[in-house]
């Protein structure tokens, strides 16, 4: 027999070094406090249904209260040697009231154990993505209402486009953090559900009360198939699926930043507090929080991929490959909740410079579909128009032009239906605010966009 | 100026070959009435608008009518000169009715009309989703219903655990299809809203009805900003990651058909339909589907890889990298839409051997956890209890002999507390049934599930 | 008995949509003449072994020599009811030549068949990869040969970082295409290996001669052991790995190509040959090829990490699942064959614009590293040079001025040891020419870069 | 100015929290050792080559020396606020020598210095990894040596396909990580390089002499191309690609023990040390080591993936994104060295169950093809012989007997070609053993594969 408190028919052990790689200990000790307060709930409802006895239950729970006070104070010393968190904790509970101990075990398994832990852990942290997600969002909008009048341009394939509003560009990220929040909200349904009482997989046949239970953890519900509760890891997916098209969304805003921070482009400066220096060139002032994050993008999604792989195939319920389900999951929680009030504080410190994104308008063209709309309004096809508008931009740079300098006689010449009123439909402040189609990047547009939002979050 | 309708600025061309590489058509005609859908809504709407004469949109609509027939009649033909099914539904136009076709492209760019399409395309599939995911879910109930009282053994880590019902087994994959259905029918809310208007990323300076186009084509929202319209991409990697789900949840039923099918376990057997043989070894009757589906999870996570791949980084708003985003989004509707039924089919088809299954149970030990559980009840902690239980497998083992084949001097000699009525604890029907916990494997427990799932299924 | 090849023991067939579902000739009659040469040189072992009689080997050989025929004309035709590309032209061949068809299949299986079609398709694609991969080497290295004397900022963080010269940036590629070129290299050691003769996965009782069949192929080595000749597929993950690292090369330049032409670097100008027009923004000049590199980039990684998905965890020999090998290898390949053409081309015909580059060196403060590597040639302690070094920079920032343009005195202030000769350290030219490091950005080491590339390709 | 090395140009710094977010010691000390190695070897060449004076060269490499004590003594302790180990370091040696250990880094940067970190520590550790393979390899030799004679059933689709001897099963493995061997072979060629002497991206101006660097350190070659050696990780991937094969063999083996090791396989059993138990199921001995490693694979590969995302579209030269490249690398390798030896281990104490390999051939038709290729020997077409065999399984299953167990009347009703010989030609061993073509289960083709191997390996 080993010393392993499952030991009873097993009379060989392997190397230490082996069972450390076969431990979890590492990893899932970031679930101790759930792991106890899971803990608590279950002797409560043991002593309750009277499946253990009612002074044994209190015994145990003051056990256990006291090691998470232990806990708290950082005094709890776990032992590669009892492989996870939850054979640490029950010999940590045996060693403080004696074998009593060993009646918290009855009518669970570590199999809906650690599905229980999984679950409060994240059900811990939903609340402070949340809010950092709402913090993100309340600065876009401070910051859209602040900027309204800076014009810069709208870029498709990285090529001026048509000039827009900076803060329709910042309210394109209120959008994209607003269907982020939605799918973590939704992701709670799946989340918020007590595995407890599957025991190993089957149910268990203790008069347990698993209401009870789900109540005394917060649980809205519990899970309705005991194969299910232990085998499922749905949960753990979706909240990777749902960090990965976040972080997706803040690689594309870093990737924004970096551009537009650059010498040529020169948009906008960060706050030396988010950028650091080279330890060779004195003058480098590098984005590294924005690169850091874009970076991370890529880890995030491996730790979803890596996960897909892992619940492929797996036969029901429980194969010790779900080990590999937390590290992922632990290392993303820490990426997100710190990458979001990272982007929310540079969007704060960084200086934007509208006198050069407005500057950039002048000679760029991208006052093009101006002309072309202002000939589709006259009658001409549209696709017509795009063909005279084309070939008085390749004339415009030939002659180092911008479209508004040429002369009405050049416009005349390519389509006699532009008059004088074109040069005033060429400016690029004027091309925004015309844009008043519902969404558009038009002043009352961008307006009403933000104080929608502002509803938005006020509800949420 | 190249042949190209975007041409007027450009001099010179690629080699057809790179052309064709740039290409689209040869995977986006798969939207071809889509995109005809979304522009008879445009155009519509210009029409009534007042953006071009009344006349020419109804000129224009009957040309777009005439091309739906003509498609429907399989008589388009696409031509990868014109890159995209846009471009090609144009000069299919303009071939009809002349340069008033021209004037369809008032006011929407390829940006937005792409991000209609496919918007289109998934609203119009959900649907087809949602109806196989409930023929399966319904054949899951049918057949827990039709085999109640079925028992085998649970497995974790592919070792027997402890006796199930099939029946419960079975309830363990509605459990996963109901919350694939819930993703799915969640995902609905960003599938189900308008991109067009957007224009190129900046909305438009023609005086555009959104609503009406939206209520046309069936949407119930518009999109809110014009930049995120074009740029977004969300809820194709929510389907994506979706279908990953529901594939990885087909995977484990798969790997446990193609088992259960083996020699060695000889749980059932597939109807030949669902069965293919081999070229060489004429006694051969494989899994087939069941193995390529299993195959194809990993395809479909290779495309929700791939497509977080592209989106990264890429600064607003369309970039040509996002023309990848509809090949693997199709291949994997294709996947999903075919696996549902396939695995409906085959778990109807197939035959399952009762008697082999309640065999296995009889000297598999898989019943020892009821004897602790039995000395757990008459007060030994249940950690001395399965010590106990340990030890008294191992003897079994040796002697080659069930739990319930040992004599109650066995037992006792293990621990006295150890009656006569052991021996009915240990049958595996008795420790079924015995699992009377909310969602447990007992009986009545899998007909509450059942009467419960028939439920949700009906008000769904 | 259903009408397959293999149906002797079948009784019932799958509906037609599913059968088609499991058919892979779709995708792997992509493979027809791969098929058709393998069969060839089987059956002329058959025939040279006596294993068949020889005339019926000529009348199989001529029957497989007229499909050969029939596939170059076009002439061929695969039916999805015969599964695959082996069973289609099993039945193309009996419908030419009669039963005596049915001795081709004599000692050989689909298993090591589909894996011969497999590396032989990868066989006969290598060459063409080397080919290319050696073209855009040249090209970067008659561009580095051509631009040698073009200076412009080298960039960490995309910050300006130290200048360099245009040909060293251009041969930091060739030496990525390198490795590139070493690893398909390497790969070929595992895809030029014959697994022809594995049979169903055991080998067979027949006397065939493998070398004979290897040496007809052109393969170089025989699997050595049957089982692993029909299960391995590491030769298609090799492939899908040399392919993602090659692609994410292609992607970082492809990356670069749209920044330097973009309007705020403008670097350089791709040929209109390589850009595309907007529908709607008349001016528009889209770096389309590029963009569409960098996302078939994201659908690459997707199909290695779906082909690594597929394996995991397959017991060994063939399953099912591994008919999904050959479409991410298929689809990838194209990419690769014409993406590393694409992007030759491109950088042939792009105009480069080397006074936007080097004027980008004036105020740049990309020389700063001169100044502390000059305080540092005098013996100050180089951390302590960068911190001087830092402070005059934040001075010149403040007066808008250049480190050239700050004063001796200032430059004095800061620390005596400066002198008039810091003037010229500070040019942007000397700086790159300075670099004489090996490997370093130095003219004559370009130059000799240059030289020892030449002799590189040639050798190969 | 902020309290940082690079600070000189800087005036605010970010909350702790967030600079520990940017920091990477936590990661990057793995590497300590290799940085002091890589600091010594610089410092030295500094010495030499009179950039700095040979006095002070040598007061740094003692105050490095003595680092080096420090650090396997176990006494350095490192500061989440200095970033990372270069900083950390050079504070150490500030700490330990004064100011002119500022002289270190004159002509390197962190950026060649952290590249140069990375590739010693994986040279550092490739020799495990071919000990390790070859440790597994020869374990496989020693029981394909011991085991020659057993015999098992030969599995395709999971289903009994032709008999096999175990050995052969073995060496299909030792093929496998054959390749794995040349695979991690290879990539010593892009491991074996040294970056250092590219500082920051574009070499220095100092006099510094990279060949004795890199003999300093073992290194083979310097990188061609400074900005190359910085930017370049493919190296990593490489090792991350080798990697994820390495272990989808590991996971193809682990599912065979674990499906092997069930009740209704009954083949094998692992020894008590390889197993573990449950904490409610006594009788429980599961796989958890063969299914841990089955479960890391998917880890591994999203290591790979994250990786590849990390790096796609990432501009020249170094970016901060590339911080992300160690930690998955460093996880991976741990894995690959713990999974090794414990699959080896794994096989050595387990036992194997011949006699139920053996009972499990002798009525599951899995000589059928036996029949088939008697028929064919006698002339009959191979696509009837196995027509007619096909009808005999279908008619044995009805009649529940193996094939030998049909009469000759049965056969010859069938067929008039069999004969009274066939009895021999149905036995299994005789099958295994007629299997003597090149690479097949025959007795003689499996030893004299043992004995290549044992040559290749002794070779290596």
């Amino acid at each position: 027999m080993t010393d392993k408190l499952w030991g009873g028919r097993f009379t060989a052990s392997a190397p230490e070094w082996v069972q450390a790689f076969g431990a979890s200990i590492q990893v899932d000790q970031a679930m101790a406090k759930e792991d106890l307060e899971g803990s608590i709930a279950h002797v409560k409802m043991l002593g309750k249904q009277g499946i253990i006895a009612p002074d044994e239950a209190q015994q145990i729970e003051a056990g256990l209260q006291a090691l998470m006070t232990d806990l708290e104070a950082g005094k709890l010393h776990f032992d590669v040697k009892n492989e996870d968190v939850h054979l640490n904790m029950e010999k940590l509970l045996t060693d403080k009231i004696g074998p009593v101990a060993g009646k918290l075990h009855t009518a669970r398994s570590r199999n809906d154990q650690v599905a229980t832990d999984f679950h409060l852990w994240l059900m811990h942290r939903l609340p402070l993505i949340f809010d950092r997600l709402k913090g993100l969002q309340t600065t876009l909008l401070d910051l859209a209402e602040k900027y309204l009048g800076v014009i810069m341009p709208g870029y498709t394939h990285l090529q001026h486009a048509q000039p827009i509003a900076y803060s329709h560009y910042l309210m394109a990220y209120f959008e994209m953090f607003q269907r982020d929040y939605e799918r973590f909200e939704f992701s709670k349904k799946h989340i918020d559900i007590l595995p407890l009482g599957a025991s190993a997989l089957a149910g268990t046949t203790f008069s347990i009360d698993r209401e009870m239970v789900a109540k005394e953890l917060g649980f809205s519900a519990v899970y309705a198939n005991s194969l299910d509760a232990v085998s499922d890891r749905d949960f753990a997916l979706e909240f990777l699926s749902n960090a990965s098209i976040l972080m997706m969304h803040l690689s594309r805003m870093a990737e924004e930043l970096i551009l537009w921070g650059s010498y040529e482009f020169n948009y906008l400066e960060l706050s030396d507090a988010y950028t650091t220096g080279s330890s060779i060139m004195p003058q480098k002032k590098n984005a590294d929080y924005a690169e850091l994050i874009r970076g991370k993008t890529g880890r995030v999604y491996g730790e979803l991929m890596g996960m897909l792989a892992v619940m492929k195939s797996l036969p029901l319920a429980y194969n010790k490959d779900m080990q590999e389900d937390k590290e992922g999951v632990f290392a993303t929680m820490d990426t997100v909740l710190a990458a979001l009030p990272i982007f929310d504080h540079m969007l704060v410190t960084l200086e934007i410079h509208p006198d050069k994104m407005s500057a950039s308008l002048e000679k760029d063209y991208s006052n093009a579909t101006e002309l072309a709309d202002y000939l589709a309004e006259k009658g001409l096809p549209f696709r017509q128009a795009h063909a005279v508008v084309g070939h008085l931009v390749l004339k415009a740079i030939e002659a180092q032009k911008g479209l508004g300098e040429l002369s009405l006689a050049d416009f005349q010449a390519a389509n006699p239906m532009i008059e004088e009123d074109v040069y005033q439909v060429l400016d690029p402040m004027t091309a925004v605010n015309r844009r008043q189609s519902q969404g558009g990047t038009g002043l009352s547009q961008v307006k009403a966009a933000i104080a929608k939002a502002r509803q938005e979050l006020a509800a949420e």
